[in-house]
């Protein structure tokens, strides 16, 4: 763990060490008492997740079903739980009926159930692979819709598929949260920025520099959802926008390179360690600069010319599966890793026969323990109610052995044996989903679901129904990994606000429960509403449903579709992001901290750059304020950044409200080339 | 001049008052002699101003002939003036041979002579008046191409003209400079901003806050530049870029309310009083929020519906004369004011036989005299060299009487009692002119160029060659106002810089003369080089000079061409600014700074509130600056907002090195309406 754990101590814009070398949160909260970890979880908080819940689904679904990009919406769910739980106790207390004060614990719960209930909206695939199951979508495609291969929705055997594959990532990633939240100290920009709003709201009165702090927060909060706000005006109709800004260029746009004015992922960059920023931009470089560009002129050589962008046997094919690789030779190794340390600690534990021995313990390696006291009141409550690694394995096994026989009654094409292989490799995936979430808050859920898609689709061959066989698929390993990062972004909120590892687990059960119902019937509204859902020119089209069932029908000729040295190419990342991360731990901290991080570097590689040049920009504008002002940049950097990440995060809200009453943004700012303009001129007249 | 002046002192954001409160900058420079006029003007220096003069000529004309928009160039001569005469010492030092150090007088009068020198570029009318006289304009329109209402540009007459019109201005307001600048302390933006970047620029070493004040204007310098070049990729084809941001609406913004991004006039507003500020939006709203509106809707009633948007005989006739009546109403009352107070001052040194008495000297009223050193020492010197006020009625007389015996040579269409009555009228329009670009920094040279072709256009009717009358006549005022306006721009400038009124006047006139053979062989060059000149399809299509034709044509016609109430309005309006000044004057200094500025408010009647809003924006920067910390906002407000001012200007000079060489911005930012953009797409693809 040397290296990857020192990584993090030593690098400054940690959230944690902001706020440490500043002044102790805890301090502030040390004559508050935490509650035991059944009274975290009171009614009124599951009423009130149960309403956000049933209301953010509401959104997310429409966001699928439009455009298919969904935004984190951990911060508004903290946010909102907040305010309907301080109304409620203001009301109660006011008319004397107030029993139990509003802890920022019972906070948390309502956010880490809402975020669980919401998360199903999108991992459940109603815009992507369930969707992409139906005759609607089917009928658009030339191939692959033959009666084995469309299973129109139904109210009931939506639930039934959610209820039995949903809980897996939960008991998959539990027992690692020791090692990822306190071991590893990774960052989860979003979890951090959740967790110092609630810790805002809930300081008691008479903290100077927290008031001062949750100042600075509401003003960044309010600069970024005014400025959201004002975005909004400006994107009517698609490539409109700043979101679609040249802000280097056409050419360098459409490799990607833009600076979209998020004020997102500026905050985001702001809370991540500047290693993970430069490597995310670094990789960008070498993936849109210089790969692609190379792999673009090999056209009608190493691949067909006439493919359209979005073909995985063209270009598209390249960046996906190269990013895939190099995500899994970090995620990979890492894991290797863990589990060898994990092992030897346990070894060592029944050798020595030690009452508390931390399997994973820098200390034992010549490290010093860390020594701020936040870090040390926040582990010591993270670490009290602990949950029994039997649990995990028990959960985990029986929940498999369930949805092994029912899944398939649900879906015939989807033999018991693929389901058995997905479970066997399914808890690695999910680490390295929610480590790479922890590093970059990017979740890649999707990603880990188009590979199943492939593999299982390319098994199952067309004949065999292989095409819903993939999507049945995509969907257990997208549940799976999706929960397992959201339980663990959670947990650092968690940890961060004293709440109880086991009602954050608790509440994330509840979260999911409710989800498995409310998203079902969230989408069965929409498909009953809006008789058009899926078609092309509708106001809903679902874009991804086509996509992927199209990546299905790809799938099921194996991996033998793939364009040319394709596969050639993915092995040498694959092994060139164990060699880097060799090197890493090789080299020690002195130098490993100049060296990129493979896992950061791959995400570029398929989505462009756009977020990495915010994040850097984030980086930047942390680091000239650490040169003017130090001690005050310590203070208030990651304030600022839970501001900009929070402004933006609400805006999704009335943003959602006002596409569902129809209101469309009035005026598109719209970026032509000089020729084009010219032409348009002529057009407009 | 109670209140007026009383205002200034009393507002916050002048400039003077500023540097004043935090620090002495005449202090600093205590050490340093100021050299005695007639060494202010060295050959070095005339040199400089002619090469200067020659590169600003040729953007001036660039831009006369493209797009007819000017922006100030004080700055950009300043700037340059230094750098290279700085060179020159440095070279000229290191080799010995430098006898005479280089001093901000000498660099003040090489930026005087040059702006000088490239103004008659603009007021020359190479791309309006003088342009529009000739057949390639007159062919484009139906009327008025007759043989007696054209005349083509030959480089004899246009020398000759430019020589007998344009050293009229200089004289006209040379003996109001002192009421102008050291009793009004009118503030004239672009003249601070270049004073504060010579007092910079020469700022002896060692003075700790000076240098952290031109470190600050060296960043937002930089900061403003870099804005203007990242501004300018965005500018491919009309109404492309950040000027066009529709930032409050498409509506709003065809009513000319939106912020354009324009750093100059942010700057420009955190220099000018807030009450200036406030005025120009009062202004614009009134007119492009409730007056034009209402006066639209008489569309076919008032005026004819089928008329062009920019014909005068519709709702731009509204705009302009409403715009015209309310600015002519201020500067009457002003000028009325100041010479009735001149003449009792006069009356007084006469009857009292005291040696000095200032005829408009406010502490004869009961206000104390100023007191900062910074104004003491620079009345001091403002004061010392004396230009007797014999000299400019002799001068300004002798001028009007070789230009009344030549002009009708050179336009047999202009009569000599024409010219008279221009002659007597011009002095109050010059002063009306200076008084206006002091307070908001905006010539008005054009407008009152308009009025002159409406009035003679009228006087001397279609018959008598009408046309050309009034352009010439056009010709002849403006360059009395313009040159005016610029000259005490530049006293300003000198009276910060300790420069002599003197030299002032001397460089300004060699640098008229330098522009007078300047600017005609440069239009020349342009004229015989590219052959398509002024026609509308080519590269350099002269814009305004159509429009100046036209406006003349319609001149012919008389006032009774205007459009209905159009005249009442006017008068209504003119009245309506001398009863707001007349209450001004009577409420006293604690009410008169909540009331608006009449010849403020009129400006944007005319162009629309854009600018306004750039401008109130300074102010509420500075102002929410002086609220969070007043001691840094009163130290630095005035250099960040020339910071501002002198990027933006010097852009101007590689853009325009840009678009002579042809290069073309790559992109265009546009922004349509949703119905628009849906258009555009179906079309694009």
């Amino acid at each position: 763990m040397t290296s990857r754990t020192a990584r993090h101590k030593d690098d400054p814009p940690s959230a944690d060490d902001d706020n440490a070398a500043a002044t102790s949160v805890e301090k502030l909260f040390e004559a508050k008492p935490v509650p035991p970890w059944t009274k975290q979880i009171t009614v009124r908080a599951i009423l009130v997740s149960a309403v956000l819940s049933f209301a953010f689904t509401f959104i997310v679904m429409k966001l699928n079903l439009t455009t298919g990009i969904i935004p984190s919406l951990n911060v508004s769910a903290g946010l909102l739980g907040f305010f309907f739980v301080k109304t409620w106790t203001k009301v109660l207390s006011q008319s004397g009926f107030l029993k139990t004060p509003f802890t920022r614990q019972e906070n948390t719960v309502i956010q880490t159930c809402v975020v669980a209930a919401s998360g199903i909206a999108f991992s459940g695939g109603f815009g992507s692979y369930l969707f992409g199951m139906s005759s609607v979508i089917a009928n658009q495609s030339p191939e692959g819709n033959t009666a084995a291969d469309i299973k129109n929705p139904t109210l009931g055997w939506m639930i039934a598929f959610l209820f039995v594959v949903s809980f897996l990532g939960l008991f998959s990633v539990l027992p690692l949260r020791k090692i990822m939240i306190v071991d590893f100290k990774l960052t989860y920009p979003s979890g951090t920025a959740t967790a110092n709003l609630i810790n805002g709201f809930h300081t008691p009165e008479g903290a100077e520099l927290a008031k001062k702090q949750v100042s600075k927060l509401g003003k960044f909060f309010s600069f970024s959802f005014l400025w959201s706000f004002f975005q909004w005006f400006f994107t009517a109709g698609d490539d409109c926008g700043f979101v679609n800004f040249p802000t280097f260029g056409l050419r360098a746009y459409q490799n990607k390179f833009y600076f979209d004015f998020s004020a997102t992922y500026v905050g985001v960059g702001m809370i991540c360690p500047y290693i993970i920023n430069v490597s995310l931009l670094i990789g960008g470089i070498l993936s849109w600069a210089v790969m692609w560009p190379l792999i673009a002129d090999k056209k009608g050589d190493w691949y067909d010319a006439k493919l359209k962008q979005s073909s995985l046997q063209g270009l598209q094919g390249y960046k996906v599966f190269i990013a895939i690789a190099m995500i899994l030779g970090d995620g990979l190794y890492n894991f290797v890793k863990v589990l060898g340390r994990t092992l030897s600690g346990l070894y060592k534990q029944f050798y020595k026969k030690d009452s508390v021995v931390d399997p994973t313990d820098d200390s034992s390696h010549g490290h010093p323990p860390s020594t701020s006291y936040d870090e040390k009141r926040r582990t010591e409550l993270f670490l009290k109610d602990q949950i029994p690694i039997w649990f995990s394995i028990v959960g985990y096994v029986t929940i498999a052995v369930i949805s092994t026989i029912t899944l398939p009654f649900i879906f015939h094409q989807l033999k018991w044996y693929y389901i058995i292989v997905i479970y066997i490799i399914a808890p690695a995936l999910a680490f390295c989903n929610a480590y790479g979430c922890g590093l970059t808050d990017w979740s890649l859920a999707s990603t880990y679901g188009k590979l199943a898609i492939f593999c299982i689709g390319a098994w199952a061959g067309s004949n065999g129904g292989g095409v819903l066989a993939g999507l049945a698929a995509c969907g257990v390993m997208m549940n799976i990994v999706s929960t397992a990062s959201d339980l663990m972004q959670d947990f650092k909120t968690g940890y961060m606000t004293l709440a109880s590892p086991r009602s954050m687990f608790v509440s994330q059960v509840v979260g999911t429960a409710m989800g498995c119902i409310i998203s079902p019937c969230v989408f069965w509204l929409f498909y009953k509403a809006f008789g058009s859902l899926g078609s092309p020119d509708s106001q809903y089209p679902a874009p991804y449903a086509l996509v992927y069932r199209n990546m299905a029908i790809l799938g099921v000729d194996g991996f033998s579709a793939l364009p040319r040295y394709c596969l050639t190419l993915c092995c040498v990342f694959f092994v060139g992001a164990i060699v880097i991360n060799l090197i890493r731990d090789l080299v020690g901290n002195k130098y490993s901290r100049f060296i990129p991080v493979p896992m950061a570097m791959a995400i570029p590689f398929y989505i462009g750059s756009y977020f990495a040049i915010d994040m850097c920009l984030g980086s930047l504008i942390l680091f000239i304020w650490e040169k003017v002002n130090k001690e005050n940049a310590e203070a208030f950097g990651s304030a600022v950044a839970s501001g900009l990440i929070c402004g933006d995060g609400i805006w999704t809200l009335p943003s959602s409200i006002l596409a569902l009453a129809g209101v469309q943004p009035p005026i598109c700012m719209k970026f032509l080339s000089r020729a084009t303009n010219a032409k348009v001129d002529t057009f407009l007249g």
